[in-house]
């Protein structure tokens, strides 16, 4: 079985979007500023079916998050701020796992993406996903289902793409964790000239 | 003149001391942890007046951020928590400046620290610790402390020693923070088998 992982781009301040995030506006007010780094990437124009874009060090490490994800699961409110912008052919190209308390009917989009709506919880979620990704890592999103999946031992590992900058205030990705401390074990550091990539293993006990 | 620096190890969540930091714990509960990387150092013994230590990347790391110190400058808060633990020859050997609102005669300690108790504002701390520093850095310490220097734009640099840990819960590093955001400049990354020291310039305006 493949591994579950979070891929998340974070302000140094602990941001993962900026204030007021809605479907109008994402990425909250001035959270456009912590996907800046992705958007001239390779990779993210392949999987937004757009032409062109560069390959360095960033794009190598988008590469490696998007190679090994055979499915995905995210929050109810982060697809339905979403689900428009995302359009008929979603960036995702796998299975996608809304967790939700509002059931709603399988949507098959273009590309590789179908969207399921899972209602009975994250650990239903999990298994899944898990088996739609067909021995491949099940990739999470959003800061309520990563909080979810930490607190529940599920993470296997988190990359944290540290963006300089102090949003000062917004969604952050750690809050209502739990007050046992977690330990995280160092698997790489790449130094971007934009964006520092920090990937870590969760303990677990 | 030289630059006003911060230097401070924070938790991936953010938090630079668990919760519960006072006199009788100075870094909360769990806080431990966070210093952990600092205790076997050379740099750090020496420092404490003690023997030993191992010198390594972390070591040299620790060696930059004190050698350009010329003088510092600390919240009250954080001086009444840890003045006991300091005791006769403080770990700093420089002019030590207190953000204060109650006044206290000036405090000669052995090895050169000096503690000096500033009744007046951030701006005078400075100007006094930068006359005090004679042409050296200007070092900061303390959550409050940071942050009022970062909101009044005069913090000209801070390394932030990330943790692989979530705490969970204590004293975040950036909150009461302005609403606009503050851009930074990656200086250096050095990533470190258990510590990940990240160098940036705050851009003022």
């Amino acid at each position: 079985m493949g591994k579950v992982t979070a891929d998340i781009s974070m302000s140094l301040d602990g941001f993962i979007a900026g204030p007021h995030d809605d479907r109008e506006n994402g990425l909250g007010v001035g959270g456009e500023r912590l996907h800046e780094w992705l958007y001239d990437l390779s990779n993210f124009h392949e999987r937004h079916g757009t032409e062109g874009g560069v390959q360095n060090q960033d794009d190598e490490v988008l590469d490696e998050s998007f190679r090994n994800v055979g499915a995905v699961i995210i929050g109810r409110r982060m697809f339905d701020i979403a689900e428009e912008a995302w359009g008929d052919n979603p960036p995702f190209h796998v299975p996608v796992h809304i967790v939700t308390h509002r059931p709603r009917e399988t949507l098959v989009k273009e590309g590789g993406t179908t969207y399921f709506f899972v209602t009975d919880g994250i650990e239903s979620a999990l298994r899944q996903a898990q088996t739609a990704a067909d021995g491949k890592d099940v990739s999470i999103g959003g800061a309520n289902i990563i909080q979810g999946f930490i607190k529940a031992g599920l993470l296997d590992e988190i990359q944290v793409h540290v963006i300089p900058v102090l949003l000062g205030e917004g969604r952050p990705l750690f809050e209502n964790m739990s007050p046992d401390p977690i330990e995280l074990e160092i698997v790489r550091v790449i130094a971007s000239p934009e964006v520092t990539h920090l990937k870590y293993r969760v303990i677990k006990h």
